[in-house]
């Protein structure tokens, strides 16, 4: 496996420069490059999906204040799932299914750290970048541990059609929670009642969503769960209630903008002993198996869905597909599918 | 008791206009008020000392988005320590001192309900408004039951010098934290390193405060106590530490501004896995004895000292307390001694 015919080519994605306002396919550019042998101790995945993750825009910003950052002339931070096609690593054999987060590229060569053995008798390949990945654990983990929603309590999901939200809302409707998603489309809205049994979905591009809100919730909000920050986040505020938690999962609405905005109904935070809570899923590592166990058998019982919204291409679409992210196009985890995908 | 000579002439304070910026002496009035007779199971109260609370500021604005209110016209709220004057209640007696929320005046009837009997051998009577009474036992219940300090830990009081930050810190102090007061002079600054003993006091003032705050933590902050809002508020999140909790007790520095600021680095309690917990002391009555009994112990052993600014007046000074307290003149609760006090 390691005697010189396999020399391959990879296609590896770099930023370009420094996005102004909405990302896109400017911003990014392929460079190829040759492979070189594995080492002893290393493997060689050919990546299938590329998950697209909204925290990327932050990180690309012109500013050292995050703790990581993706400059200009780097290669591009991303999760891929794909197979093992070399091996010279005793833990992964050629044929098996991993994901990681190894940056967006065709091919990967790892020497096996923090990359995660996919199951496909559990979830289907992409989806361990979705709803059975960071995404899906994201949700997991900010549901049952931190907001621990009860049978009569209402939740808002703030974002509700992406790749946490999706999740999320599904996950609070198992608790017994009433589920009101906020959305961007009547498309999406239907989808979200209709396909993942959310109680209501509100288009917050109406001009009286924030009515349509308050009258779903008329014993204001036990949760809010936000992934999107800004006017949302500021005014769904307004309704938090009593202890109430909001989960700070993202902000997505941010990221592209020159100037951040803070909520400034974060005061109703003391009115009602409420809580703005931040939350990383890499806490939670050692309890990823359990999740994905229980998840299973939602799953089987057709309980939960795990949705991802595909684009086909190779690793120069992963411009394209980042603009459909911020454009809203995805309905739960954007997922960019390479042709080795088949 | 009860035998017509006692008609008394109340001062009674109202809001005259909703304040536009600095509340001050222009926007309230006082009117002068015949007290009727007390009915059976009522008593008389005569103010030695009216609270001055920066959170009236903020339900003095046009706006019906809080819970509270008061509208031009309306009798100003407020605290008052005093002494039972006449009595017809079973439960208080002529010459007990008692506090309650019984509006900005110079005499209250009262039919017992909310009144709180202050033990003078416990603390002066003017510290029942401050460090013995809300802004202290905020200042208590949030440290000891929300923040809970630990030795080696940092702390950050936002408005450091004003009623609740200046117990909050020495609480924090005593709990073995290291504690740095934000405040905006530097005579105050001087104030809580040397009489509260405050590990480190900034003035925001100053052009590098932020600068001065990172260096005072080099090991990020656990615990931001925040009573201000803000900018203060916006640049401190930054420094907020793992699994911190930003303490919400109050945005003073928003009340008074048109349009209030969110905190756009909220962002950072996400990366964090931080909190921004709002808090209401109320929550606690049954507590209060408790927390009252262990402060009197600190107290005697001169380990704890509760700070109080008067300002001398009759019920018509109240603006002008009120403007003072916005414009940071106080070390501790501010405070309008009336001439019944002696």
């Amino acid at each position: 496996m390691n005697d010189g015919q396999n020399e391959k080519t990879n296609q590896r994605l770099f930023l370009k420069q420094v996005p102004d306002g909405l990302a896109g396919p400017d911003d990014f550019e392929v460079r190829e490059e040759t492979l070189p042998q594995l080492e002893e101790g290393e493997l060689l995945v050919e990546s299938h999906f590329v998950g697209l993750d909204a925290a990327l825009r932050l990180i690309t910003r012109d500013s050292d204040e995050f703790l990581f950052r993706v400059r200009p002339g780097d290669p591009v931070h991303g999760s891929i799932a794909g197979q093992v096609i070399e091996s010279r690593h005793d833990g992964f054999a050629v044929g098996d299914y991993v994901s990681g987060s190894l940056g967006v590229q065709s091919h990967a060569i790892s020497n096996g750290e923090g990359l995660e053995r996919c199951d496909l008798a559990q979830a289907p390949l992409g989806a361990w970048l979705g709803g059975f990945g960071n995404s899906g654990l994201t949700a997991y983990f900010a549901v049952i541990d931190e907001c621990k929603p009860q049978p009569g309590q209402t939740v808002l999901i703030n974002g509700a059609a992406g790749a946490v939200g999706s999740m999320a809302g599904q996950l609070c409707r198992l608790a017994g929670a009433t589920v009101i998603g906020l959305t961007g489309s009547k498309e999406k809205c239907r989808w979200l009642t209709e396909e993942l049994g959310f109680d209501v979905a509100i288009n917050y591009k109406d001009d009286d969503w924030f009515e349509q809100l308050a009258a779903a919730a008329p014993d204001r909000l036990d949760i809010i769960f936000d992934n999107v920050g800004g006017d949302v986040l500021d005014q769904s505020l307004k309704l938090i209630g009593m202890h109430g938690v909001v989960l700070l999962c993202g902000s997505t609405s941010q990221y592209s903008e020159a100037e951040m905005k803070g909520p400034a109904n974060y005061i109703w935070l003391g009115t009602m002993r409420a809580r703005l809570q931040g939350f990383v899923v890499f806490d939670y590592a050692d309890r990823y198996a359990e999740a994905r166990e229980r998840m299973s058998r939602w799953i089987a019982k057709g309980e939960l869905k795990l949705p991802c919204h595909e684009l086909e291409g190779g690793v120069d679409q992963f411009g394209e597909a980042f603009r459909q992210l911020y454009e809203g196009k995805n309905l739960g985890k954007m997922l960019l599918k390479l042709p080795a995908a088949g």
